[in-house]
């Protein structure tokens, strides 16, 4: 049997096999936020012709039944298919948008003052060729001539003997080495023939719960070649750390979690390595960030006492691995830099994110928040750093609402509701595309925008006299953001109780650990936001929202994603790699939730903007008007 | 289909598949020098019951096969059979032998002076449990307690982090760590829960290429527990080193010809383990020893390159690696020590024989000596070291001799011959055994006895006239060195061929060493010969055989298996592994089969006892009498 695609490409499947799966094994990657259990509706693919059983599902529309829609991963061929994949169920890489990113990369990089050193460094050695007179082994001559270059000591693991001497033979004695510090030597971490350093490459990956990105950098210059991105699909077994070490303990599934984000991560490297048609032998480090669960689960290591008093992770620091250690499809010497962790619930993700906002080089006390389905926020300056954890859940990343996506091409990002006609006025990430969800940005400033125009009740509740873009849904009442030929974009009642709940979290959050410390909004100077929101955040917007506090406007940054943008960094840089071990060393854990305060501050927040309308003069002002 | 054994123990063996295969993959290993290719006739069972497809093979004798004896390696079962498994084809640890070996070899490693130090070394720790107070993660917790205990730097490679969390809880935070030394840290190489210090060995493997011996050490006080020893399976890939060379690379082998030589080690370590209930986290480290082909194949290094100028091996010195990435069956990152060797054909078989010699630690000039497949010699003394090959052939060590057999339990060390009624004494190895074939120093005193006494003539032709013991064999004429029930043992005139080429080789080696160097045999203050010959070498019969030069009685000291000892001493203490590497640094190689006089030196020792008999002025005298 075979799935034929609008390309001709046939793709062979077996029977009790997923178009999904199959799919997926051919290197077509479809988007998943539910890691193929049915319910996240998003890998929607249309079948041409030829049989297929399909489990139904809540997640189409009957519109979408009509054309042909059916989710990937619950459809089993029964004989050959003819398939089309609408555009917004295509797993892609960011392309346009990268290069966009790596100019202001680049000058973070170049602002930190640091040297630019990745994990490894590629050595050209021209060996002079053996004789009767200069018989010593292919080893020996190998080391003599890396002392003889000045280069120090070199440690050569056992490993790389192995195919040694067709190495040095094949290209004349010419050689290229890869190498990492390893105390005082250098230890060998690759060895090609000829010269091999016109391409290398660096990938950094941000092991989020809910979402995955992986950054290509071109080791050489520094720059961000491109991005790909998909949703962990660890989603399977829980939406958040603590669902997922309950499955692990309770099915003894540790390595089925650490072989799904291994196989994602290899499915974003596959993706890269293809469109840029990267040799795997170019690739010379990965580096990834992740919270302590996700790194733990991705190392292979148990995370059942992460959960269990006293909360010890198995490692903050973590010794370099090798990919073929975990299981990551490049050379299997390729050495892999792990972000420390702070405790068990602050994360190398975090310091990522702080090494990435430079706070812990600030003078004056700033606040950083990261808001992904475990939200943490730190508080300090470069004497002393605190941290808290918040659950703020996934929502901001697409997953948990209707038409919610990742912040990549075809996502609304920006929503206005003209006053007058009290129509949504949008726009979308990537150039002529047409709106495929919405993602992060765009949730808040529709909601906002909703509250102020009256579209929506404090509560979160839609008034159906408002607006005739109020409709009921399957869900119950919706609010049409975007009217198109084949699909409407709506953000259902669920979906808004989501967010508010989420921005109350959040808010909770932040009031707390500043109480905690003895300190007010006030006396921020500064504030980092950081999150998978989209390109732009619009901080007056989520003042409205209530999810940030109404402090002045220049006080914020909104970053993005700063997991990725230090994991960035620390592909290309050995002082920011020891940066970020000195804040994983320097920063303490603050535990709010205990607190019964926490829980009144976060009801109080499930109202838009809050309960107490007095802590936002701002927003209490706008609304006066 | 399956095998049925005396003990009723049964076999299951698919079609196809040899008697030989079966057993060896159910453990029960037979003795074969052949590698399973039906020629040396060494794996003979008797099949009492049952359908057996049989090729024919000239290897057995018409009693034999009226017996019902096949060789197991040319059987292929058509169905359930019953098998018999005669002593002289099993493959047996020395058991008491062994424990008679170990006195002197602890004594040698006392006398050296060194101290005692194994390549890893084992430490409990018990780790304070962690609390609320005290959260800090199991690996710095771990690093701390080490520090604390003056222990110094502790490194922890990746891999041992995997199953970190389960190992310190598993036994109230009490662990024991195994760790080598590496720089001036201490590496792990295993950890375990609990207190595990009663029961740790080493295996020492001395990797011939015609013989593979093991040592199983107790690493608590240096006891020798047992040896085990079997034929090197190469040998069904050619006899020698060039020839298993030429092998590999015609047909592309090596994988194949490593695979061999790690599964007879792994037979060996798995019969040692068996018989003395030993569990695989016990086994602390392995430490081999074998010439620079040998040890390339076992680490899966090509050796294409030592038999092609300039003959350079890919390594002299070894790193150290793991039994993981060999795939030797004890737990994977049990740490292996390579000896290093000298150059393409002086390896670390002569580095260990010297080691164990002492001959670098001499005021006086030495000679050395070992005689395996590859005959090496080594002159020097504590200042310098030459070494030279000549290529003695495997005979000494059983192979290529029709009832030749290593020096293990039934073989016949020791013959001398009646001078009145010529009857032949034998001598056996083990206690009220029958003989079950002849080993090296029996050969030597057979042939030097029938020489004396007229049996033989100086071209080493039987003389019927001489002896009734002399009978028409399948191979012409055999003299019956031990006429039994069932079996004879006999020595054919091939066999005696052998012999003589194989001591002719290793006298025109030693004469020629020293020639080159300026000295003659009477600059010789002490020579130590080595090699698989027996437990007992009669050194005065090796010179009426013209094998040893006509020197003082009291100058010679028999050394046995030299490589293998020096991998005793190796296995236990670091100094010794540190002059091991001194010696191989030290050592310098000279070629001596490109000379012309060593080839009409070889000629003229194809005679009883040389051409020029007033080189051995003692046999003259003897002959004369």
């Amino acid at each position: 049997m075979k799935i034929i695609l609008p390309s001709e490409k046939s793709i062979p499947v077996e029977p009790g096999v997923s178009v999904f799966q199959a799919l997926k094994k051919e290197g077509v990657h479809l988007t998943s936020s539910c890691g193929g259990k049915g319910t996240c509706g998003k890998c929607k693919i249309i079948v041409k012709s030829g049989p297929v059983d399909t489990r139904s599902t809540t997640k189409l529309t009957k519109g979408e039944i009509k054309k042909g829609a059916v989710l990937a991963c619950q459809s089993f061929p029964r004989g050959d298919i003819q398939i089309e994949i609408p555009k917004e169920s295509e797993l892609i890489v960011e392309g346009k948008i990268a290069t966009g990113k790596s100019k202001d990369l680049q000058e973070l990089l170049h602002s930190t003052g640091a040297k630019r050193e990745p994990l490894t460094r590629r050595i050209v050695l021209q060996l002079p060729p053996p004789s009767l007179n200069d018989n010593i082994s292919d080893l020996e001559r190998l080391k003599r001539e890396f002392v003889t270059k000045g280069l120090g000591c070199l440690r050569v693991p056992f490993r790389f003997l192995i195919n040694l001497a067709g190495i040095v033979r094949k290209k004349d004695w010419e050689i290229t080495l890869s190498t990492i510090n390893a105390g005082d030597c250098c230890e060998i971490t690759n060895i090609s023939p000829g010269n091999r350093t016109s391409a290398r490459y660096g990938i950094a990956i941000d092991i989020g719960t809910t979402t995955v990105v992986a950054y290509l950098i071109d080791l050489n210059d520094g720059t961000l070649v491109d991005i790909a991105s998909t949703y962990n699909s660890q989603i399977q077994f829980g939406d958040d750390v603590i669902t997922r070490i309950i499955y692990v303990e309770e099915h003894n599934a540790l390595k089925s979690l650490h072989r799904t984000i291994i196989v994602d991560i290899n499915d974003l490297i596959s993706l890269l390595r293809k469109t840029h048609t990267i040799n795997i032998d170019s690739i010379d480090s990965l580096v990834t960030a992740g919270n302590p669960t996700m790194t733990h689960i991705f190392l292979g290591l148990d995370p059942a006492s992460i959960r269990q008093e006293p909360y010890i992770p198995t490692a903050n620091s973590f010794p370099v691995s090798h990919a073929g250690e975990l299981g990551i499809k490049t050379n299997p010497n390729t050495p892999v830099y792990t972000f420390p962790c702070v405790s068990s619930y602050v994360g190398g993700d975090i310091v990522s994110g702080v090494l990435a906002s430079r706070l812990h080089k600030s003078q004056d006390l700033c606040l950083f928040m990261d808001v992904g389905t475990n939200g943490e926020i730190v508080l300090g300056n470069s004497e002393w750093l605190v941290t808290a954890a918040c659950s703020a859940g996934p929502c901001f990343e697409g997953s948990g609402i209707r038409h919610g996506m990742r912040a990549t091409e075809g996502a609304i990002e920006d929503v206005r509701i003209n006053r007058k006609t009290l129509e949504p006025e949008i726009e979308i990430i990537g150039e002529g595309v047409k709106p495929l969800g919405i993602c992060g940005s765009g949730m808040i400033d529709a909601v906002a925008e909703m509250f102020i125009t009256g579209i929506l009740d404090q509560k979160g509740k839609l008034q159906k006299s408002a607006s005739d873009r109020i409709r009921d849904g399957d869900n119950g009442p919706e609010f049409v953001v975007y009217s198109g030929d084949n699909r409407d974009i709506v953000l259902t009642e669920p979906d808004i109780e989501n967010i508010i709940r989420a921005k109350a979290a959040i808010y909770a959050g932040l009031s707390m650990l500043l109480k905690e410390m003895g300190y007010t909004f006030a006396d921020v100077h500064r504030m980092f936001i950081a999150g998978g929101f989209g390109k732009f955040l619009d901080v007056e917007k989520a003042v409205i929202l209530g999810m940030l506090p109404d402090i002045p406007k220049k006080k914020f940054t909104y970053l993005g994603n700063t997991s990725i943008i230090g994991a960035y960094l620390c592909t290309l840089s050995q002082n920011l790699r020891e940066e970020a071990e000195e804040i994983a060393g320097k920063m303490t854990y603050i535990e709010l939730s205990v607190s019964r305060s926490f829980m009144d501050e976060y009801v109080s927040g499930l109202f838009i903007p809050h309960t107490n309308i007095d802590a936002f003069p701002g927003v209490k002002k706008l609304l006066k008007k």
